[in-house]
């Protein structure tokens, strides 16, 4: 937040919509926010789900037959692996929580507040029809363009 | 195409065949290509199929088993989620078109003709006895060392 | 190993524990290193499993449960793709061993002796009750941070 003139900086696209690696991607975020880092994180495909509100979306047949299939929301998201029908991202809560590691809705919102900068792909929205109003609140809408004009000034950037 | 003597240059490991993971980096190989950046996808392990012309491979036993149930080609491949038997591909496509989104196939052969330099990686075919006459036209073949030489000098490599 | 005074440095997450993609980070790992690159690997999440001793871990009833079905180990670990129920992994040890390439093991053992350091992430040992003592010889474990301030030195940093 309080960078400097030239702050290091550091970017992200967020393809996967699973709890672990977004959990990853978060975690990554937060510490290099911590040490002064300027991130961007590019939600794209079935990344969105991790900044969706987790209302239904969708507008024609298919994408709303899509928006069920594949609903948004932090609450719904769950593991790569292991997820066995819900019970696998109950067990991972479980465990974290007895561990004191920070819930994800909560890591998201100490992104924001450490100043990560998210960005929804625009394409990603018209195609899978996700609109900004099924977006969470501080999200920018923008394309390829604007991930490749930070990615090229990252000190490192990730594929997640 | 038209770079200046020192170019920025990107890399990228496309190791998924995944379709919707195969079109995340052409659309970023494409986007970087448009802005002058000399870009280079090395095709290693699944992210073959993306660059294959679709036959079945394969010499011995286990490799025709592997051509058959991995049977490569832009066509055939399906996404990472909600592929259901190739019903999600089909989905996808459609509502894609609705979109306007480029065509998988086109955006390849676009990449290739803004000068994306494509390698496909040697072992890989070796293992899974994919020749070259296997692979569309234009891909170089090379092995780790051919990535690691522009990996060091890009601006950002992606593992897809 | 015989760097220079300011050598230059790679560095990854491997966040996957597939076989497959555990041999794409060994196989850029070993060939930066041999460029006399300065290679950092950064296991997480199911990553871990690459590093595990292989024996059974955990010490609450959750923690041994998902010590069973996540059990480590390079041995045991099959690919992302193709696996059906183990077959795909003893076909693929054989496609491997058909062509010379270096059993995973091996690979591992190479990268320590070429100095490849390797951290173990603290907090998804934590979380997932994998002890230090559930470790192959010569690992280090920490936090996130320890990624973080090689990442931003690196040439280049993918996430696996």
């Amino acid at each position: 937040m309080s960078n400097g003139p030239n702050p290091e900086k550091a970017s992200m696209i967020v393809f996967s919509g699973d709890m672990d690696k977004v959990m990853a991607a978060l975690i990554i975020a937060n510490g290099a926010a911590a040490f002064d880092i300027e991130v961007t994180m590019f939600f794209t495909f079935w990344g969105l789900k991790a900044i969706q509100k987790g209302n239904l979306t969708g507008k024609g047949v298919m994408g709303r037959m899509l928006g069920v299939m594949n609903r948004g929301g932090l609450k719904r998201i769950g593991p790569s692996r292991l997820n066995m029908g819900g019970m696998g991202r109950w067990m991972f809560k479980k465990m974290m929580k007895k561990r004191n590691v920070t819930p994800l809705p909560e890591m998201l919102r100490q992104a924001q507040e450490l100043g990560v900068k998210m960005i929804a792909c625009e394409m990603s929205m018209q195609v899978m029809e996700i609109g900004k109003e099924d977006l969470i609140d501080g999200i920018q809408v923008g394309g390829v363009g604007s991930y490749l004009a930070v990615a090229s000034e990252s000190k490192f950037s990730l594929f997640i």
